[in-house]
């Protein structure tokens, strides 16, 4: 059984793992590659022999997954996409209602209420490791995968420290920085800046192919480097957008009127320079966060008053908690 | 003087390059770097001397510069920004007028147009060579920046063999591949695969960052990737994007109409995947091009009855011309 009260370090505490995709399947990996007591289970049975074949604990039982689970007090990671959800958090409300679950699926808000929908009674603290590839499946999984990552966990104020630092570990365990964020403001953020992207990509992708072939074999940087996320399987994608379709909805309205503001500059004036200062601004705003040392939340001890919102206001500047 | 009957192997025959930046700077340490008698002019004094330092013969002086071309029959590349260009071609005219003259320009109409008005008895093969980075000036050349990228050469109907054997041989001499195409085709090809690219870069970047610093807190490879070219100088994506705009406002429209059309199913029915499943088999089919080795042109002797057209054929279905 699971017992709520107690707290561990993740690495004296077991993980299982729910789905040995990119992502699932390359957290089961570092975890166990670290020393953590991690199993995974799978429904897939070429997932399950080849991760069984490389020396790691995967199942395709689902049943006797979640028992041992229950049993260990593991901390259980939803890692099968979003479709795959409800029958996942069914089974642990039926099997192992009492441990703590998470998850990195890439929206939150939706995942939380789902979550609430099917096990009110359980112990949620989302979480979103923003790290992938256009490739997909175990062949694909790497144990580096998270390494500098941002990790999103999620910390509302109803949030317990308790499970937050057991979440927050994983993700550091797996060697991410951990972002603490509000699920709202989490799907605002990856609305903007990984869902509305993706349409980007494929759209520059249609109209790029659409034109002729010659155009396809003169096609340069630009157009490899702008279209590489549109070759990630559709069904992802579209599991990935639907899900967030609220806060995409926005950006997308957004991407557009300024494509339409950019148009009618270039058709009228011929200038297109508002957009592309624009986007170079914002550009190399986005090197300066990304390209140094990420800063680290100080001064907030977990647990005490109002710390989920002293590490979101920290985490809004574009700090991280390294624990 | 220049002899318009004298053709020989770019090896053998000099070559001038105006304008000493990225492009026509790795240009010219490749070309010297070979053994190709070349010679470059730039306006900005820390380029020649930089240049120079490097052991390249670099001047500052257009005019002696042009008289040294126009006493070895050099090929003349224009390689300065488009906006400089009618100041070149003037002085190409009225110092070396008998000189074959090519260029290195995104787009091909404009410039031919140009070329025409300006140097009417001018020789000129234009060429746009399909590489380059998002960095600029003499500090990002490099002479194997040409190394298998697709540099396309003007094929027209009254494009002479002499003249396009030897604009051909300098892409060639690059380490290039040559695609041959009409300039209006090449245009379009342009405006869908780099110019409308650059733009979808500047509002993926310009929309992510404007969510807020948690957002490029978050952001990973999508965005990453689909920006990169928002970071290129503004005034130099400027003057590429705006010399093209009859092409860039038929691929921007079709932007806006596909990315409409998805706003639209993901408000209605929830799914984006028209627009997805479009970017997936377009980013496959550009895999599949870009992914094997260029299949070589056949069955075609330049200067034989109706080369152009069986050049400009093949290079239609993605061949290229290796000579």
């Amino acid at each position: 059984m699971c017992h709520a009260e107690t707290v561990s370090a993740p690495a004296s505490r077991p993980v299982c793992v729910l789905g040995l995709g990119l992502i699932g399947g390359s957290l089961l990996r570092r975890l166990a590659d670290t020393g953590v007591r991690a199993f995974g289970y799978n429904r897939g049975a070429a997932t399950v022999d080849a991760a069984a074949a490389a020396g790691y604990a995967a199942s395709g039982d689902l049943h006797a997954t979640l028992r041992q689970a229950a049993e260990q007090d593991a901390i259980i990671v939803l890692a099968t996409p979003f479709t795959a959800l409800t029958a996942m958090v069914e089974a642990v409300r039926d099997t192992a209602p009492a441990c703590l679950l998470t998850d990195v699926v890439s929206v939150k808000e939706e995942v939380a209420c789902l979550v609430e929908r099917i096990h009110p009674n359980g112990r949620y603290v989302g979480g979103h490791p923003m790290a992938g590839t256009s490739h997909s499946g175990w062949a694909a999984t790497d144990p580096s995968l998270f390494e500098g990552a941002m990790w999103m966990v999620t910390t509302h104020d109803d949030t317990a420290a308790d499970d937050w630092l057991a979440v927050a570990g994983i993700a550091r365990a797996a060697g991410a920085y951990v972002v603490p964020a509000a699920n709202d403001a989490h799907d605002r953020a990856a609305a903007a800046i990984s869902h509305n992207p993706h349409l980007t990509a494929a759209v520059t992708a249609a109209v790029g192919a659409g034109e002729s072939d010659l155009a396809l074999r003169l096609a340069a940087g630009s157009f490899r480097d702008g279209t590489r996320v549109a070759g990630t399987a559709p069904e992802l994608q579209r599991a990935m957008l639907e899900a967030n379709s609220i806060s995409l909805l926005n950006t997308l309205s957004e991407t557009i009127d300024r494509l339409v503001a950019a148009r009618d500059a270039l058709r009228d004036h011929g200038s297109v320079s508002v957009l592309v200062e624009a986007g170079h601004r914002a550009r190399l705003k986005y090197e300066a966060i990304a390209g140094a040392d990420p800063e680290p939340i100080t001064g907030v001890r977990i647990g005490d008053d109002g710390w989920q919102e002293h590490l979101r206001k920290q985490a809004h500047q574009a700090k991280v908690w390294v624990g």
